[in-house]
């Protein structure tokens, strides 16, 4: 059954709605849903504002996940910048001196959950980092998934300085030979899909 | 001798300038310059229009970059998506299947030559191609300089698809013992230059 999220005092958590507030939900449009009488639902919701999901898109949180809780402030962190909708710090695992990291504060675990304009920034702040770090040489990375070496669930762009060939990131480069019709049946089927 | 950049048909290029526009470079403003009457330029710079350097900025682009010539429509590629300041394509020496780069058309070698309105669409079209591509797991990556694997001088995001081990790109994490004293002081150095 899906999950409602809903927004208690600062935090967001999800968990099984009640039966009543599925029947709005499957009843009432986001909007009227939103504007709904919340005495109308039983007691113990009474002090809770229920969103409909899209509405709080930009607020999406996860109680468990360690870099929401460094965006609340309730795990320090070497912060760097903050605007509205990112924040980078300090990775203090570092691969090399200035290792850091530039996350949206939406939560999401990999590139394609986060929306376009919480993704904007996370390049442009990257650069300020490069730059103020004084890096000559630098890998800026986004792992998604276990098998492609991600390791907190929370998209994070990492920027690494590399000042030598042992310090900072380690690239491997499988490259695959060029099979020219295959390309272009792959260009014809992902173009499909855009 | 500085070399002043000018726009001839679709084509941007660099050489030398005709001493008279050096002159007028010399003593007219900008704003000037860009006004100033081409009847009074010899006979064949009449069809030429002069733009001061910074009134191009967006335009930036070089005659002997692969990439540049990829944009102009030079150097076939299997185009996935363009905008006006945006191309992505199929990489043909790829580490995976759907491997794909996105490019700021604005020309320059490392991320902190790039300027930020450029630079705020790449990763929300690599997400798309994630997305399009069908990968489930996959790195976002981009490299500055050689020491850090760069192979074109001109800013390129790699999406790279990682559908197994041996397939794709191989992370390689020389990470070093945290040491929060070092952290400290780096993180007021860092914040003293942003």
């Amino acid at each position: 059954m899906e999950k409602l999220r809903y927004l208690r005092g600062s935090s967001y958590v999800k968990r099984k709605p009640p039966l009543l507030l599925l029947y709005l939900k499957l009843s009432l449009t986001p909007r009227t849903k939103y504007l709904c009488p919340l005495s109308i639902l039983p007691q113990r919701h009474h002090t809770i504002v229920y969103y409909p999901k899209l509405m709080i898109r930009k607020m999406a949180s996860s109680a468990t996940c360690i870099f929401c809780k460094i965006v609340k402030g309730e795990i320090p962190c070497f912060k760097l910048v903050e605007t509205e909708k990112t924040l980078a710090f300090l990775d203090i695992q570092p691969l090399s001196r200035g290792h850091a990291l530039v996350i949206p504060k939406h939560h999401g675990e990999k590139l394609a959950d986060i929306p376009d304009d919480s993704l904007s920034e996370l390049l442009p702040i990257a650069k300020k980092l490069a730059i103020a770090s004084g890096a000559v040489d630098y890998n800026i990375l986004q792992n998604n998934g276990k098998l492609a070496h991600q390791e907190v669930g929370h998209v994070h762009v990492h920027m690494i300085p590399k000042p030598n060939e042992k310090e900072g990131l380690i690239v491997g480069w499988p490259q695959q030979a060029t099979d020219m019709e295959g390309l272009k049946k792959l260009h014809a089927e992902i173009k499909e899909k855009l």
